[in-house]
């Protein structure tokens, strides 16, 4: 496994792959790897030829009063776990390396689907996301891109402008890794105290709740509200419980296959989850 | 030559010279083309092994009181002079093709270099173009693109977001191709009036004047006033008559390269110019 932590290095590293024609799969994190990520490198080490890693903690999706300055760096950690689930490059650039020295002038911007849900809390946060993650689509050019459904409305703005710009590469989104106890894996759990690390599974049993009852026709509003209920008195202050369709459309009946959307933070720190379920007629 | 009207049949015309590693040229238009084109396309034969120049009227790069419907469509034509000056493959997409049938939710906006000259008349303008050319390059994936001086502005945004955003390619810009009697050739042109086209040359006159003017060390200020004055005496309506870097940044004194820009009307045709001049301390 090859570190590269300039443009120029990585460009030289996949140019054998590209004049074979190989086909490049590619996974964007942030580092602090845990078993989700590798379940995404697994999964382009499984479709692709080539898998490309990149570790970089990327500054304009970050708020002003949000965790940038202490998300968690462990990259000789992370390139441990990523050379045993046969990662070939890992990309480690540095923040100059990725926006240089000039002042940044371009943005692009997401509309409808970055209004609401994480994109309400999180004013310019899916405009980072999309800026990173189009610069390093085009230092990678990868035929496939992987991102976990645990973001479901990142993966969903990704999935918008790949297709609105003609972005030459198919994204594919991973369901989401789940610990034994239910709690969807996240960089962000490491934040937790040992306390709140037990509280946390409730989120995923309240989602499974709400799922038999939408199966048992209990009414979506009543189902929502059920949810918040049961996450307030645990403890959580409930950012937003929301259902949609699978393009985020709005949706009041259960009426076709339908994604339950929590935030919740335990303390200062905050957690998503999602669950897709099923409509059956 | 080759002419394709859907992504799909590019993609497959582009394959071989793809597989070949062969270097691609690209020159975008929105056709009725004339000798400055014409000229993009020779530098274009000039530098690369294959030459694709997109025909495509791009709707959302014309503000509600423009002339998008009227634009000249000339493909016939046009697809005849791009075959005698050695194009590959011209690609003429639709309106649908390009957009889809989904609403477009990502815009690409450049801040700074687009909120003057013609920005301030045209709010909308570079961010339709973004996105446009980005499409297109994501669908041509060229090694080189050209584009005009005479569009110097729109030059400057390509190179930004070409840079801010690390798209894989190099942007040539091209000088601005003449009739004999000084005019910057476009399109536009042609909705001239015979008396219109004979004052129009007015233009480049006062920016070569102003030329003189500067090597005679008359004043920054007083030079462009003197163009402005000379316009509007000709029957222009002056839109902006200004001075800037090589980088669009203002100036106040001749002590560095300088770049003069005019935007005119002649009854309702919109006439743009520039002229870069060279400062020898």
């Amino acid at each position: 496994m090859k570190t590269e932590t300039t443009i120029q290095g990585l460009t030289a590293s996949l140019s054998p792959a590209r004049s074979s024609r190989k086909i490049i799969g590619f996974v964007p994190t942030m580092g602090n790897l845990h078993e989700g990520h590798l379940n995404l490198v697994r999964e382009a080490r499984r479709l692709c030829d080539v898998v490309v890693v990149s570790i970089f903690v990327n500054p304009i999706q970050f708020g002003p009063n949000e965790d940038f300055e202490n998300y968690p760096r462990t990259l000789e950690h992370d390139s441990h776990l990523l050379a045993e689930v046969g990662c070939d490059i890992v990309f480690a650039p540095s923040v100059e390396q990725m926006y240089g020295h000039k002042p940044r002038l371009t943005n692009i911007s997401v509309s409808d689907i970055t209004n609401d849900l994480c994109g309400l809390q999180r004013p310019g946060h899916f405009d980072g996301v999309a800026v990173v993650v189009t610069k390093l689509f085009n230092m990678v050019q990868p035929n496939f891109a992987f991102f976990g459904q645990k973001d479901y409305q990142q993966l969903a703005v990704i999935r918008q402008f790949v297709r609105d710009l003609n972005i030459p590469l198919e994204v594919i989104g991973v369901p989401i890794t789940r610990a034994t106890d239910g709690l969807a894996l996240s960089s962000r759990n490491g934040y937790l105290t040992e306390e709140q690390r037990k509280t946390a599974p409730i989120i995923f049993q309240s989602l499974k709740e709400a799922e038999q009852q939408l199966k048992q026709a209990v009414n979506l509003a009543e189902v929502l509200e059920n949810i918040k209920q049961t996450l307030t008195q645990a403890g959580f202050i409930v950012d937003y419980v929301e259902a949609r369709t699978l393009d985020l459309d709005k949706i009041e009946v259960f009426n076709q296959d339908v994604v339950l959307f929590v935030a919740a933070k335990l303390g200062t720190t905050r957690l998503i989850d999602n669950l897709q379920v099923k409509y059956t007629a």
